[in-house]
């Protein structure tokens, strides 16, 4: 038997493991690979969508991730027209491509202002433009940002399934079910 | 006026040019950022699904895009019930992210057989499991590559629209369609 790149790709919970030692860096970390995560969603006119986002919380609890958002963003209104979303992760440092499937609820309101309390002045200024985000202008730099808490929004993903692949010597692929309470199962690559 | 971190991203038409060059980039030399997109479809169940690809082809005249990909893979189901796919960069170099949104055709047979006479034989490992790629087994090496061209399929991503966004000192966001010859709209990032 060939010793593999990495022991942990070779069970099931030591995968589950490190993919939650993964996200976490990722949230801790600015430059760890699952800071940037993809997430994609369905349009309002049923189109595949996706876009890099900042990965805030990873909870191996209850298995939640929680993303920020200015609330005129098109994810908003993706979400609210179907409320599932796919994160995406390549990890290149642990040769690991981790896919979540989530269930998504949208935060807004004065839950999120402890939260924004606690943003820079600078990461604030991601956070409410004049015209909304998405609106077309006659030239690149013709709109305004106006931070506002009431233009912040929390998109909190509720994971179902994990779709994890492990490039390692040979290639390992795992599913993580929540309603299997987590288990796992080896899949074919 | 402050000078901008990329004098191309201040221009419609060099903003386009340079998402062609970072597209052709990725094409060329493995280590460049758009060598491996996100590629973003809706399930056979309706959920949005991300994974990594490796760009095979990106034509500025036709606008389509490639990739290979095992034909049991679950994104040529996904894109036979729903042909339409979202292709996701993030150039950290160029400090530019791409949303590529395409429709998508399957091709397989003979028209790929030219194709796969020029793939290393460590390149044809990726085409062709048994089991089929997905099923469950056993333990996380209980399958066997028997690399075959009938298991070997091409996506073929005709490009519609690009949503681009350039993270310069000030960030700007354009949006360009087929339908309109690629003549480019600023909006709102």
């Amino acid at each position: 038997m060939v010793e593999e790149r990495h022991e942990w790709a070779t069970s099931l919970d030591s995968l589950l493991d490190q993919v939650w030692k993964r996200l976490a860096r990722g949230v801790a970390d600015r430059r760890a690979p699952a800071r940037h995560p993809t997430l994609a969603t369905i349009s309002t006119d049923g189109m595949p969508q996706a876009r890099t986002v900042v990965l805030r919380s990873a909870d191996p609890t209850t298995a939640i991730a929680t993303i920020f958002t200015d609330r005129s963003a098109d994810k908003v209104d993706d979400v609210r027209a179907h409320p599932h979303a796919a994160l995406h992760v390549w990890d290149n440092i642990a040769h690991l491509q981790m896919r979540l499937l989530a269930d998504v609820a949208i935060k807004t309101g004065p839950l999120l202002e402890p939260i924004w309390d606690n943003l820079s002045h600078h990461a604030r200024q991601c956070y409410g433009f004049q015209p909304a985000s998405g609106d077309p202008i006659p030239d690149g730099l013709r709109y305004t940002k106006s931070p506002d808490v009431a233009a912040f929004a929390m998109l909190e993903l509720t994971i179902q399934r994990m779709d994890i692949l492990h490039l390692g010597y040979q290639h390992r692929r795992a599913e993580f079910l929540r309603n299997d309470q987590w288990a796992g199962q080896w899949i074919v690559p």
